[in-house]
């Protein structure tokens, strides 16, 4: 399935000058083709994989990929033009595999075989020479041979930026990174399906820590209620991961804290589909809450309702940023800095994608956009709070996918 | 603790001519602090976090960590001249927090207190140019202002590499990445510690799998008797994370499979400790293997023994590749080829580092390294298998970590 919006595309590439676009990242990637990137994406170095999208809408897209992740590609993806750079992996098929031959008579012919690599030869992990020449290729019989190609600059190593741009000349190679991270930032129907079930299966996750929260119980029990919880809730979807940063007492940074009565437990946690991370916080005490608890968190919750009610399409992501600290430092805390409140969601390394609700932000909100929302303090001496939604981006405005309650509800 | 050795920092930068070298990666730096990069490097990009090690050992070594990690690594690394950048999170400290009291009386104070941001401001997420400030400070206060730098370019997106030399202008920056990589494929003694841990729980894991294995259980039932079973194996150690690789059946990459008597169930995986990983790897079979499934592991085992034996320091690892292939294409696997048997262990973003088992590889084994070395063969219609230990290179020879049988074992 297409993520990636080729109209959008030819419009942002247009703007720039831009004839096509080369994506290098994993992100990108599995944006682009709605498929896994596969293991030689591990090292995140440029070309392993690539994606080029001419920004002319009939130009058909190439991909490049690597042998092992080929099949899987052609499954997943809309994209019909699969070019191969064969890795280190050594795989190969027997169809029809009689277990009780002899070795050498199930192999026989296998290493012949179309699509086994040159002279029976694997690259050390992969090769991005073959992967620039298949692009090299590529970009020739699309007529942009001489093109002004947009590269996503941000996924290519500086000491492997030459090799690169002596592979595809002569094309002019331009930074293409922010043309990359717009487009990525504007969720298909499937991606904001796979968030969705993500954040569902979290806030399960985050229910059950809720109801184990008693005096006497550490860190590393309510760690394991939720890696507990998700599997089992998972199980069945696509899920590939799931991560906590759960904190217990008064030091938001305290190694295995054993709760008691007083103690704050903040719960910032994600479950990760095809990739695609969640990202959603909510706040506990165990017991009632003490008055500077309360505070701190009515003021964070003034902060979030707020912003939260700024996240419509064509609201500069600036403007919630500065609605949601005034809001904060309106309650007393005075100084209160944050710099971001928020960010996109997706397949990257971290769990935070651009673009991020800051003062700096030059962004607008777009319908199709999928922002985690967040207003957290860390007080060495209270402890940790948070509270996060995630919300989906409609024509008609902020759309919380999370279904918790936002209070500081005491256990 | 230090587990970067300084007098073959020494060694390795003069016989380049470097007068310092720049780490900025988040591998470079737990190498080089022993102590955590903190959050602000998971978009893997420059400047989040900097480690600056002077050629001459007389020189002291200078970091640049995040205003919220820096305590944290005051307390875990033995550098003294700590610099600080401050990032987006908000965090601060109220020793004696009265938690009865008014909010804005609880706060005065601390909104004009020693060490908070500039105005009370933070960057969107990271401020390159602040780390690049301090780099330069450093530089000028140790007289390299001018010098011949190592920068761990690997780690420098091509479009911020343009700012990095406009920032240390004058001094001379040169591709230290080589540098880099060699230093941190040389494991302190802690280093070698953390991952002797991270494979004890590793195989207590493999052994609960293979326990588990019998007709009828699911690819996912497997996974999950691992999760949980190195889960309660890691509690009480600095457990970071752990992975794996598991498939059941004929089809090595197929999704759920259930496991019937005959089928192959291979093993590969691995904990974190600290961020260090564990990469190792065991197959069985679901009853009694079959002849062409032993045969498939013999010829695997012929390539692990003869490429064991050869893990001595002095060995080029184009020669343990040489004969590991050899081995196995001499047990009737004629034409097979891997791109390398087994790689570096460390902190990076994948499971596998430099130096790789490879027949382009230019390196010599050196004691100190700990290597993954494995021998896997992925046949759609057979199954996955491998066997892979983790080996400390000892100035006697290879040390194998692991303690499992190496042997097909039928379950």
């Amino acid at each position: 399935m297409a993520h990636l919006n080729r109209s959008a595309a030819q419009r942002l590439m247009q703007a720039e000058g831009l004839d096509a676009l080369v994506l290098f990242s994993a992100e990108g990637f599995a944006h682009a083709t709605g498929a896994a990137p596969g293991v030689a994406t591990m090292w995140r170095r440029e070309g392993a994989v690539a994606v080029l999208v001419p920004a002319d809408p009939e130009l058909a897209e190439t991909v490049v990929i690597s042998d092992l992740f080929a099949a899987n590609l052609r499954r997943d993806s809309h994209i019909d033009d699969v070019r191969e750079s064969p890795i280190w992996v050594e795989a190969m098929t027997l169809p029809e595999a009689d277990l009780d031959a002899d070795l050498a008579i199930a192999f026989d012919g296998i290493w012949d075989a179309p699509g086994r690599p040159q002279d029976n030869r694997r690259p050390e992990t992969f090769d991005a020479a073959i992967t620039y020449g298949h692009l090299r290729d590529a970009l020739a019989e699309k007529g942009l041979a001489r093109g002004r190609i947009g590269i996503e600059l941000s996924a290519v190593a500086a000491n492997g930026h030459a090799p690169l741009i002596k592979a595809l000349d002569p094309a002019v190679l331009i930074d293409g990174t922010a043309v990359a991270r717009q487009l990525r930032a504007m969720k298909s129907p499937e991606e904001i399906a796979l968030l969705r079930s993500a954040v569902e299966v979290a806030e399960v996750g985050i229910a059950a820590v809720r109801d184990a929260i008693a005096p006497g119980i550490r860190r590393s029990d309510l760690a394991a209620v939720w890696s507990s919880t998700v599997a089992t809730a998972g199980a069945g979807k696509p899920m590939t991961g799931h991560w906590e940063y759960i904190s217990v007492g008064a030091d938001p940074w305290g190694g295995d804290a054993v709760a008691a009565t007083g103690d704050l437990v903040k719960v910032d946690v994600g479950c990760l589909m095809r990739g695609y991370t969640s990202d959603s916080g909510r706040t506990f005490v165990v017991g009632a809450p003490r008055r500077l608890q309360s505070e701190l968190h009515d003021a964070l919750m003034a902060g979030f309702r707020a912003g939260f009610e700024l996240l419509h399409p064509g609201t500069p992501l600036a403007e919630v940023h500065r609605a949601t600290q005034s809001a904060i430092r309106g309650r007393g805390l005075t100084g209160y800095c944050r710099g971001h409140f928020g960010h996109s969601l997706g397949t990257g390394p971290g769990s935070e994608e651009w673009p991020f609700i800051s003062a700096s932000a030059q962004t607008t909100i777009e319908s199709g956009m999928v922002l985690a929302f967040e207003t957290p303090i860390y007080v060495t001496g209270v402890g940790g709070m948070i509270i996060e939604d995630q919300v989906e981006i409609t024509p008609e405005g902020p759309v919380s996918m999370n279904r918790l309650t936002h209070e500081l509800l005491a256990c």
